[in-house]
């Protein structure tokens, strides 16, 4: 028995095959009339294409999608993501929906998989990472209409739902405790400076030394690698001014500058402090332990999960604001010895 | 308008709700004339439960799925499994596959999600991972006729098409060179032990020892965890015999261990050599740097997916042998201060 090709369909229905290809798709173009005839003729004579399939009106692929636009080889060093994807997915589960994932390239990569995903109907929303500044995944999820929780801000996410933290105010914490610590050299290794938090951070940084008068403080911008966390921290500790305190924007940044300053000859905490963001397990692990700022991550994934299955389920919800980062102070901070 | 309900498709084709749901899913029970006729009036009046539309003869999910049983705050800390993720989905991407993602709370709950996965054709086939000595959810699969690929063994992978790696030879490999520096107390801290891996990592360790004449050999069982790694440190560095050597399953429970030393006062290499298994980007991090057994894991990942793929399109895949782990000497190991 030959098998049936898209043309059968289109003869026994009377319609071209580009409608018999809109309304296997969902795409608009052909009458809801129409497109329920075509569909009905396509399960008659068997001809089923996977997209057909879940373009039937009404499924629901129950799956969210998750992109990620980070070099595959560099996301297993990062706890960060599969913490967040852990969360995700718990709460995914407990509501009977997939978790579909997918590594892009690059920014226009990420907008055609959404196209394709929302299109075929295999995801019935997504979960949004690494937002930047003027991101233009915004408007192009806007216009698709596919529903989406931005996992990120505040501020940048256009119409779309959010969720975010304030790592302004975890920033300003952390010099503040640095500052009364008597640290008057407060230096900080960013992350890529094109996303939205880093610019964030930087910001409250730059403000936070102006109003304590700390005029030397300085931000080198990194790609969070642990080699790129040691180049700035060489370059840092190489200077006759240098920092005696690093404020590093992932924890694995922050174990690579440990190293630099053991390399180096500098005792950590007498003569550099330390402090790492998003706190991990990593952080216990080397000695002296690093004092360092956290949250729950799997939480967060779980609030951005049930936030987009609300908006999946047709609630409007807006900007959700998660816990703030809090300091745990361990062995890698002290008072400077010099001061 | 009312939503039409699996009775309505019932009572139109004449038949039993027990035989359209039967139609729906894809299992046995109904004609395959009597198939294709419920599935015609199910998609002429309109109900189309998501699990309906994908189980239309013929279509394809075009989805992998990969379940995970390990506790999901624990996945962040090992870079392996992002590492395989990552090689896997590159594979299945290039492929036009989606990775569907699940972690699952033990092999019950796995094999469950297996039955649903494959009763829903939510997936085409699934990778099977942490492979057990008489692991049940070999018979399982090939109970269900889910195609799978086991990334693990040699062994114990029943009719399945499996990947795997000679951990023996690279523990052999190891404890060699260990010798040849002239250490004779090795001692190694394994992962999981009713892990197929562990255990034959155990047994090749114990016969190389006993080949090589070390008699203080001892393998300590951990949970793969930093904690689990310092405690076992901190009880083998206390012994009076205290090794000169320890051998640790992965980068995260060797990291624990340097910082024991470092706690207790042992210079590494001089007092301790240390081996990390999984060489990873966080082994060059700290200070020395690790000398790691290592691999490409991305690779492992991609080539696991390219056997399931074949298994998907229908060729017979046995057992692929990956590469074997290769020793990287990096500043932890060295001839022992006291022979």
């Amino acid at each position: 028995m030959k098998r049936p090709t898209i043309a059968d369909v289109a003869r026994r229905a009377g319609v071209s095959k580009g409608a018999v290809s809109y309304a296997l798709n969902g795409q608009p173009g052909v009458s809801a009339a129409t497109r329920q005839r075509i569909l009905a003729i396509a399960a008659e004579i068997g001809f089923n294409p996977s997209s057909a399939a879940r373009a039937l009106s009404g499924s629901t692929a129950d799956a969210v999608g998750l992109a990620l636009c980070r070099p595959a080889r560099t996301l297993g060093i990062e706890p960060f993501f599969m913490e967040l994807i852990s969360g995700v997915e718990a709460e995914l589960s407990a509501r009977s929906y997939a978790l579909t994932l997918q590594v892009v390239a690059d920014q226009d990569a990420e907008i055609a998989v959404y196209r394709r995903w929302w299109g075929e109907r295999r995801v019935d929303g997504v979960l949004v990472c690494d937002l930047r500044a003027s991101d233009r995944r915004v408007p192009a999820l806007e216009e698709l209409g596919l529903p989406a929780v931005v996992i990120g801000g505040p501020g940048g996410t256009g119409q779309l739902a959010s969720v975010w933290s304030d790592d302004a105010a975890a920033l300003v914490e952390t010099v503040e405790y640095l500052t009364a610590l008597g640290h008057r050299r407060i230096a900080r290794v960013g992350g890529l400076p094109d996303l939205l938090h880093t610019e964030i951070r930087t910001e409250a940084f730059a403000r936070v030394c102006r109003r304590l008068d700390l005029p030397d403080a300085v931000t080198v911008p990194s790609d969070y690698t642990g080699e790129e966390g040691a180049r700035a921290t060489r370059r840092l500790l190489s200077t006759p001014d240098r920092p005696t305190a690093v404020i590093y924007d992932n924890d694995v940044m922050a174990i690579a500058g440990l190293s630099v300053a053991q390399e180096m000859g500098l005792g950590v905490p007498a003569d550099l402090s330390i402090v790492a963001w998003d706190d991990s397990p990593l952080c216990q692990l080397v000695h002296p332990s690093l004092t360092a700022l956290g949250r729950d991550i799997p939480a967060y994934g779980a609030n951005a999960a049930r936030q987009l299955l609300a908006v999946i389920g047709g609630t409007s919800v807006g900007a959700l604001q998660d816990e703030t980062a809090h300091l745990t102070p361990r062995g890698s901070t002290a008072p400077p010895r010099v001061r």
